[in-house]
């Protein structure tokens, strides 16, 4: 946790902020904070900044003096399209590409996802939202990002991807022949990541013929959690 | 495991091999193989090719009409230099880097890295051998890392980086400043990346002192596993 976060929530009529849970036991345990100390805070969607201990227990903690002047890290003008991961690695993912400042999030459905991954309560929004705030919390960022679902892989590129990726570049990750090192041909873009032993052949002949280029992610066959990295620190560098 | 891979001692005097354990079960398990199957197969440190299922039991496996004939895909010119991290990470990220292409790993201390890590039982020799051949398995790959560990930081940085770097340039992804898009300015490169945290001061400079240069990852502080993935990609992706 290099910031703590702050929500609408948790500010008093006067300004004052009152903590509990999760935070509250960052400040006791790992930060050992004491009335007095300074802290980084960043509020929700908004500024980053820093704010005094006025009192803290074992419980809540209260913060004064709260100065939200500072911009987040511009966020990385890519989205993720993710055939969803088993659950284990989801939860990780989630944390990581928000950490590296992606800001949409697709998780879609493909032949080769097992169906069970859809009813795990790691895709409860409780869950995600955690997740998406220890992302957050490790990057010193402050806008959290946009998950949404699609248990149907038709109508999901169908209806809602070419409008997505109208407005730069599209690339599907697969394994195979692609472009190793991509061009950048627009402000934003869009990554497709297939599950572990890919998109079966309909669904990449559904990614071509709307356009989409294949990447690749060299010789070897990686993991979709190495892959998902590899990835987005190929096309996120072109906007550096 | 896209790949099944032959030690020297699973071979036999007539050139079959004999197969028990992990791979056996994957065999039954995963790809519930029968006799007459063909199996994509790689000796260690050898060529890649195929083989024949010609007997399969529960508990063991016979393999003939073993042809290796292709080479593994080339190693990545890119050695890691790694502050310890904490256990269940270093073993994900052994795994990981493998399957990358990471053919030298130098596991080090520092002062930020916990010094009951270094009686991991994830350092076992065994369980490093285990990590390292999942990665392979997973990329189609044969020859096995080297993996060296040095339990103290000056010793390492003084008598072995020094020799480690004069064929290449070194990077060190460190927080701050550095250059976000690095050059190819030899025939290999070595990446060093510090523990949670980073490394303090007094070893960055040793590491300014040898040359070594900062390489950025962004404007976001990255986790360990998350900081070596995107590192890799960025430096790997110079020798594609």
């Amino acid at each position: 946790m290099n910031v703590i976060l702050l929500d609408d929530r948790d500010f008093t009529d006067t300004g004052t902020v009152r903590l509990s849970g999760r935070r509250v036991q960052h400040l006791n345990q790992v930060l050992a904070c004491a009335p007095g100390d300074e802290l980084a805070v960043g509020r929700v969607n908004g500024k980053l900044g820093r704010a005094t201990v006025t009192k803290i227990s074992a419980r809540s903690a209260e913060l004064a003096d709260v100065v939200l002047d500072g911009d987040p890290p511009p966020p990385l003008p890519l989205s993720l399209v993710l055939a969803l991961p088993r659950p284990v690695v989801m939860n990780r993912l989630l944390a990581a590409v928000t950490s590296l400042g992606v800001k949409r999030i697709f998780l879609v459905h493909s032949r080769r996802v097992e169906k069970s991954y859809w009813q795990s309560p790691v895709l409860a929004p409780e869950n995600i939202d955690q997740q998406l705030r220890l992302g957050l919390e490790q990057a010193v960022d402050t806008v959290l990002p946009e998950v949404r679902m699609s248990k149907r892989f038709k109508p999901f590129v169908e209806d809602e991807l070419p409008g997505l990726i109208k407005n730069g570049p599209a690339w599907l990750a697969h394994p195979g022949d692609g472009v190793s090192v991509p061009e950048r041909t627009g402000p934003s873009a869009m990554l497709i990541i297939g599950p572990e032993g890919g998109f079966i052949p309909y669904e990449v002949e559904r990614f071509d013929e709307l356009g989409v280029s294949r990447l690749s992610l060299g010789p070897r066959i990686l993991r979709v959690e190495t892959a998902v990295h590899v990835a987005v620190a190929k096309v996120g560098g072109l906007f550096k």
